[in-house]
């Protein structure tokens, strides 16, 4: 498997997710700067991926720092963290990455600023495993909705390099890998950007996965000829009743899968579950630029004046939706309860 | 409306489709070699639309020929038949001009070879003609599932650039237009080769139709928020029980279309049905190269060695579709008879 992130004496190395598929490069992140940049530019991208890499960037950014009382240091940690969250000011994890580093600052104010340097390290890395741990959980609870023989579809890229390791949506395939079973892949390559072709074959081919390429109208009839037992994919925010919102498609590929008698599953980490929003209705959904759409493969392939409607996500109702795969567990319907349920340390079913 | 085919003094004037959409360049053809060159560069394409090509290319073909006996000459216009038919050769419209052209010849043998000349002239000039008559009768018949006000989707590009005129799916809204009525269109961009992205959205904004381009996996979302009224797309084959063989992709509107409750038809002329071929299961699917999907227009985007399923077509079940509209009218279920009854010359609805 891929290492989107690897920190080792002092310093952050992350794959360019910008050179991918064509080439895998390993940088080297050194200094705050770098770290900003590797961000901005998406050469680490993915919300869980980002607050990593973010934590890290604050540890690169206080090393050398040389102020020795509190206030001070803590000042320098708050303008680091700042600029940090400036890259990418809509990254949801960014900010809750930020705020847990300068917490730990906090909670320590009153020990020795080396100490607490080395404790913000400390911090950095824990956030990185439990990472880890919340995907291999997924990957667990998982697994049980998959059988050794299994063809999984899956869209976009809720995988490796969107997080530490094994994924969200990609978890319980990683984990079925790990114990041998023979699992096939096909992957919606994911107009407008790409996702699922950049990065979902990339990703399942390092790690010696069976995966087939398919543009995104052609998922129907590859459901239709059997092919496809189970689709599994990731999720940006789940409502209160289990509407989940997810890459553009995604709801198409539910309406299939249901048409087609193929169970439909969801996977992600319960902080992606937003129990403040009644239902997918109240998600608004973000619209992107018309570059995307009609500028895709780096040439221009549409008039540039046409009309362009470019949605990034899109809802799928809970109803299409046979399971929302978390690290506590599987949540299924009724999700109003069962969503509820799993906050308060009840757990789904596992 | 664009004209994809002009003749006029001796000469065949196309749009180079191969610049579309970024410049729109009328090109002169004057010999049967630059006929032979843009039909298989794509210059000109689309079923009917090649068939009016070769067969205006066997009128440049032959008007310098010195023969004055009819074997001779025939002899002649068999070669150059030959070659037009090697520019593309699963191109069933094709052969069908050709060999009318053919026919057309030994039908007038005895008559002097100069007057020959001038009725394969006139012969071509026909076979356009009755491509826009069946194409305008197509879009009056279709006209009656629209109404004022109404938003159509489509998948790639069955309109004026694949045609002489009017298109098939594309008639009813040409006519629409005509009418005066208030007209919107979604378009697919239709991934692998972007027809829809290229060519739908191209000609619709140049008939002054207001068209919103959209990845072929928005359609579902478009759907859900009511803003689809009707669905309108071509076809490659209709079999026998009423199975549709067309672009890849037309399966899964057809499935988002009948989950949203929203209308489904096809439209082609009646040459597409095909009564020999029982159902959908016996229509063989045509799969093309991988270069189409890792590297859509010029820029690799899927890692080199992906393996790819890219099927060119799929099938639509006929229990999918609301009807398919033909030049003789409407046909709607119990396709298995009334396919056949429109060949009888009772016709469909109208």
């Amino acid at each position: 498997m891929l290492k989107t992130l690897e920190y080792r004496d002092g310093k952050l190395y992350i794959i360019d997710q910008t050179k991918l598929p064509t080439e895998k490069e390993i940088i080297a992140i050194e200094t705050v700067e770098e770290c900003f940049d590797a961000i901005k530019k998406l050469k680490v991208r993915g919300a869980p991926a980002i607050g990593i890499a973010a934590a890290y960037g604050v540890v690169l950014g206080i090393k050398d720092l040389e102020e020795d009382d509190f206030n001070s240091f803590y000042n320098e940690l708050k303008k680091i963290s700042k600029y940090l969250g400036s890259s990418r000011p809509t990254a949801v994890n960014l900010f809750w990455a930020l705020d847990r580093m300068e917490k730990k600052a906090l909670e320590n104010k009153y020990k020795p600023v080396e100490e607490i340097k080395k404790i913000l390290e400390e911090e950095a890395i824990s956030i990185q495993r439990e990472d880890e741990k919340i995907c291999k959980k997924i990957g667990e609870n998982g697994i049980e909705v998959l059988k050794d023989g299994y063809t999984i579809l899956t869209h976009c890229n809720a995988g490796v390099l969107a997080t530490s390791k094994y994924g969200t949506a990609l978890a319980p395939i990683y984990l079925a890998k790990e114990r041998g079973w023979n699992i096939k892949v096909f992957a919606d390559e994911t107009r407008p950007l790409l996702q699922g072709s950049r990065l979902t074959t990339f990703e399942l081919m390092e790690a010696g996965i069976d995966v087939t390429l398919i543009t995104d109208n052609m998922a129907a009839m590859v459901m239709s000829k059997g092919w496809i037992d189970v689709v599994i994919v990731g999720c940006d925010r789940v409502a209160a009743n289990g509407d989940v919102a997810n890459k553009i498609g995604t709801y198409g590929v539910a309406l299939l899968a249901k048409a087609h008698n193929i169970p439909f599953y969801v996977a992600g980490p319960t902080t992606t579950i937003d129990l403040k929003t009644p239902t997918g209705k109240d998600i608004v959904i973000e619209e992107r630029g018309r570059e995307e759409i009609i500028c895709g493969f780096g040439k221009q392939t549409a008039p540039s004046n046409v009309k362009v409607y470019n949605p990034a996500f899109d809802v799928t109702p809970n109803e299409l939706i046979d399971g929302i795969i978390t690290e506590k567990g599987i949540v299924r319907a009724p999700y109003d309860i069962n969503l509820k349920t799993i906050f308060s340390g009840a757990g789904g079913e596992n």
